[in-house]
């Protein structure tokens, strides 16, 4: 009998290990060694499926992607207030700790490709699109009930505040001493106070 | 007679014009080989000084970030009011036009290496660190006068407002569709007023 091979689910396991080793070891870390240890699969196997560390990190990407938008939709079946979920939501785009570092970074390697790729962009664009959509939703329940501002434009709120996190995550990784963990908190604070204020 | 060579000189020359290829093609025109067209210099005396297209690349980093320091500079010495002079520093930041588009694509390009190596990041820190106290200088001087909110933390509102230009700028980059000229500048015009409200 031929060995059946779920290749879908391999390519997982390979991007799930790989982003594991971006938490641990950071963007130099991930190289078709370290992530074959990781992934329990032999470098043979791998080369198969990543022609490169571009390759590995592109499923990164859409791995970290992933359990991003797994969070937020965690974050908005859990029933919170409106800014509760937008600060949640916030917080899950912020390096506040390994695991979100660890997506700050391979966010911030295919920037660079997002600005001269069509399709890294439009991928990009998706990601993005998604991210302000369930903060705008979050602002606009938020005026309904009357914790948020009604004169605020929330399309543009939305926009600003997906854009402040998007800085602030970038600055996070390459100068934590300025944007430290905690000091990214006090930033979402003020943020939301701007909303209720 | 020796030909005198100024290395320095040169250089500049040719990342000004590795610059100037970005801004009418963007980062995928810049090969060693249209560098050398828009220079005047040959592909032989280019390849002694660049090795490569990073190389090309980080020389055109450097000469964005002397442009736009320069044009705060002046921003600086014309005497605006405070609240022109964020205006000005923001929105050299913002992919406005092809010259300060290409500026946030050079960017862009090395967000990637500023997450995963300590000297990259060390220049960008330093970047981000003139554009902070600009800013901030510019907000303890508009409390000062009156004309922005006394209760505001300068110095945290300075850190977002950057945040927020380059979470814009990159957005404005890889998807323009959301992220146009036009509302960069409608999301200028809003920080202002939060300022000042």
């Amino acid at each position: 009998m031929p060995r059946i091979v779920d290749h879908h689910q391999r390519r997982r396991e390979v991007s799930a290990a790989t982003l594991r080793v971006v938490v641990r070891d950071g963007l130099n870390g991930v190289t078709i060694r370290a992530v074959a240890r990781e992934s329990g699969w032999s470098t043979g196997v791998l080369n198969h499926y990543f022609e490169n560390k571009r390759a590995l990190l592109l499923a990164a990407l859409r791995e970290a992607a992933t359990q991003a938008d797994h969070n937020l939709q965690k974050t908005l079946r859990s029933n919170r207030s409106s800014l509760e979920t937008i600060r949640a939501t916030l917080e899950e785009m912020l390096p506040l700790d390994q695991r979100r570092r660890a997506m700050c970074e391979v966010f911030a390697y295919f920037y660079g490709e997002a600005a001269s790729d069509a399709h890294m962009a439009e991928e990009m664009h998706t990601y993005y699109t998604n991210w302000r959509r369930v903060v705008r939703d979050a602002v606009l329940e938020g005026q309904a009930d009357g914790t948020i501002r009604k004169e605020l434009d929330a399309t543009l709120v939305s926009e600003m505040l997906v854009a402040m996190a998007d800085g602030l995550g970038l600055q996070g990784i390459f100068d934590p001493a300025i944007q430290s963990p905690r000091r990214q908190r006090q930033h979402v604070v003020e943020w939301l106070s701007y909303l209720t204020a």
